[in-house]
């Protein structure tokens, strides 16, 4: 069996046997669009976080086929010998345009468009939605606990409990993007320059004769801001005494102690009052075990006395809500003469139909106060005259209309490749598109900030996409709709 | 930034602190004991199966910093130039032993213990719990899953929903230990050896000018057993009876059609009627649409015609409970006379004290049905004599007992490692690891076996581990008991 993972080759089967059949069909070169587009919020919060381009980004630059996987793909015996000829010299011609990382989006509207050839469009499905799926997820999380800690930092925590190495690393790259200081990731830091920290785990302790040895011990090693963990025998009676007596010793002011257990509120305001009265003001107060926006919310809430947060599992798996459904969907191809001809699917189920066409999608925010009113859907070659009124409507209700006067937009979607070379200018890292998203997301009304039921904002059809979509959905499913 | 991934910087930055400060202390070579468990089976289920120990082998064998490592280290400006020396010619030289991968296991018992001078079980933690949680966690749930399709095969279909490139591969191969046939995931084949599939998408089907024409397509370039994706416009109106006509046209007989949204019970007595009355008997129904083990349950108790199940971000993420939460605990040092010391770490929370020393796990059959009826755990120099009845007892109530007369024993944890060489004399494949976990299984009473309020099984302690315990509570805790 192989040894090492060629991301080319993590593509659903399915992919794999439909290239092949394009190829067969004649469609190698067959133009073809496609949207990445997801349905519903995490947690039924008022916005998502978009992560994890960079990522795809790499892939698309490295996407081969090495003669190892084209002799695993011959003895499958299903593939045409001058497809997997085809493969040999595999690559992406293709364009990509994709909203960028650390910007917030909102259901139903194109997050990443690919216009490419048809077997090098469906090959790259799975990588590019397991990507933006993952990384959307956890920066979308992150910001909720973020959020929930009102300007405390948050490091990321979790790595032990990431489902695989991918989400411990690529989770704390997520989660930075969504608002964490740090991580105790270390190799994320290494690879993505998230930052990483952390002191001592309870072995530290347990391996000393006394609490008292172990503290002494760590602040010797790491006499410059120790944090040290107090919950190993007993926070009160023995952690912040001992604590305390070291930080005292050594002449030790920057400093901190981190409570693992417990209930939460009564130790830390109990902590603060011993450290306080001790003269360790400054000695911050750093809280882990199971955290989440709604428990950080509560504890804050009741006056815990907290400085910092690290925050694991729930975050790194998104405990609550552990899946962003992003989908991939063809919308359009180009016939013959290169017109693009959209292209719908349709269902039974209502939200589950997909809007057609080659698109854009614009942000349409208030002049005077910079927020954010709505998204708008357009036909990709539409012009919005922003000298006049601009009218939307709810796509499901069109008696439903909005007129804004004084309003600028701004284009979401930037191109990322064209004809298969990467056009981004650069490559903004966490720390920047950290800050960049902390910008969008000021421009969000406080009202989709809430946890419980946010204000739902509005993604609206251009009236010509309206127009497309029900005149497809009729042609489609018209002599269907009595079942 | 460094561009490659070495798995030995997976880890918490605070085992690295750690480890330097262990090295600073002079334990560069002081034996430690860890213990790998967890305390709660997810989705309160009656059992969790072992998965991951492969990928933790490898790992341990290619433990090493290479200079790009060790420069980074540096750079954070806190590791003894003496340390990171030592991390130059890193490896591991300690015992692993661990339960076999596809075995149940329960709560509160080791699943590995790692016995290594502590700098070196220090900076594994966290790549040996990661790997141990996530393969556990979707072997856990697969397991499920399957019991739940009870016999008809189910195929992992989750990748692009998968929490990162390792969620989705690692993911699949702890599937198909759990029970699934096979996987979507193309790469999960090539390394793992877990039978790939998958056949079209709808965008297969939109590519066409008709639902008609696509499946001819599809059948002239896959003749041999195939699969139609039949809701793009409308199963029973459009669907089916395109794919009947073809079939026909063509003269297959082995295939198959796949229903991906839509009431399932409803439309597949429809479908397998249409598919009978049509005289493709032989036709299989397969579905897929956000499945998991309580609408299979339920789909199934309505009598749904359904031969065999594609389950995707359910299954992939463990969405009902995503986190398997082991943990990695010292358990015991050895002196200077070799002599191991257990080690102990408690907690004002009662389920959070670990259980000291270095131990064994041992589970009781019954001779006659050959059903298990309970786990023990002994200290590792302990002899059961199997020739004299066995009394165990509840370990938080001790006067519940049970004495067993006709039984036998089998040690659970296998040595892996042993002075840093791996010892295990076959890696089996994943194949083989599935039938050794139904084997398991099936010596599991069928009361387990239940989703809701399965029969507690028990894990119970030796009556000398339980005193060794009770004595360390006593000495660590007896002091702040009236807190």
């Amino acid at each position: 069996m192989k040894q090492k993972r060629n991301d080319t080759m993590l593509c659903d089967y399915y992919e794999l046997t439909m290239a092949n059949g394009y190829f067969k069909h004649g469609w190698k070169d067959k133009i073809t669009y496609f949207d990445v587009f997801f349905r519903r919020i995490p947690d039924r919060g008022g916005f998502a976080i978009a992560a994890g381009l960079d990522q795809i980004i790499d892939y698309i630059e490295n996407l081969r086929f090495d003669d190892e996987d084209i002799d695993y793909l011959r003895k499958k015996g299903i593939f045409d010998e001058d497809f997997l000829t085809y493969l040999k010299s595999f690559s992406f011609h293709g364009d990509i345009w994709a909203i960028p990382e650390g910007t917030p989006i909102f259901p139903n509207e194109p997050i990443l468009t690919v216009r490419a050839p048809a077997p090098e469009a469906q090959l790259i499905e799975t990588f590019v939605l397991l990507t933006l799926n993952h990384q959307s997820l956890i920066a979308t999380k992150a910001n909720r606990v973020c959020r929930a800690a009102d300007g405390r930092p948050v490091t990321e925590f979790g790595s032990r409990r990431a489902q695989g190495g991918d989400g411990a690393i690529l989770g704390a790259r997520a989660a930075c993007i969504g608002g964490c200081v740090g991580t105790a990731c270390t190799i994320a830091e290494q690879l993505y320059g998230t930052v990483a920290g952390g002191t001592m785990a309870h072995s530290w302790v347990q391996m000393f004769d006394s609490e008292l040895e172990a503290f002494r011990a760590y602040c010797e090693s790491y006499p410059n801001n120790p944090c040290l963990l107090v919950d190993t025998y007993n926070v009160l009676k023995s952690g912040i005494p001992n604590a305390i007596r070291v930080f005292d010793e050594m002449n030790i002011e920057d400093c901190a102690i981190r409570i693992d257990s417990g209930d939460i509120t009564y130790l830390t305001k109990k902590a603060r009052k011993m450290l306080d009265d001790a003269g360790h003001e400054k000695c911050r107060i750093v809280i882990s075990n199971s955290l989440d926006e709604y428990i950080i919310t509560d504890l804050l809430r009741q006056g815990a006395k907290i400085d910092a947060f690290g925050v694991g599992e729930r975050l790194i798996t998104a405990k609550s809500d552990p899946v962003f459904g992003g989908v991939y969907k063809l919308c359009a191809i180009e016939d013959e003469t290169g017109a693009v001809v959209p292209k719908i699917k349709v269902s039974e189920n209502a939200e589950k139909i997909t809007t057609p066409h080659f698109k854009k999608v614009w942000r349409v925010y208030d002049k005077v106060t910079g927020k954010a009113h709505a998204d708008l859907i357009t036909v990709y070659d539409e012009v919005i005259d922003t000298t006049k009124p601009l009218t939307i409507f709810d796509p499901n209700h069109p008696w439903k209309k909005l007129t804004f006067d004084d309003y600028e937009i701004a284009e979401l979607m930037v191109p990322v490749f064209r004809g298969g070379q990467c056009v981004m200018e650069r490559r903004p890292d966490v720390a920047e598109i950290r800050e960049y998203s902390r910008r969008q997301i000021d421009r969000l009304w406080d009202e989709m900030k809430r946890f419980e039921h946010p204000h739902l904002y509005y993604v609206d059809l251009s009236q010509k996409l309206w127009d497309i979509k029900q005149k497809l959905i009729t042609d489609n499913f018209g002599e269907f709709q009595n079942d």
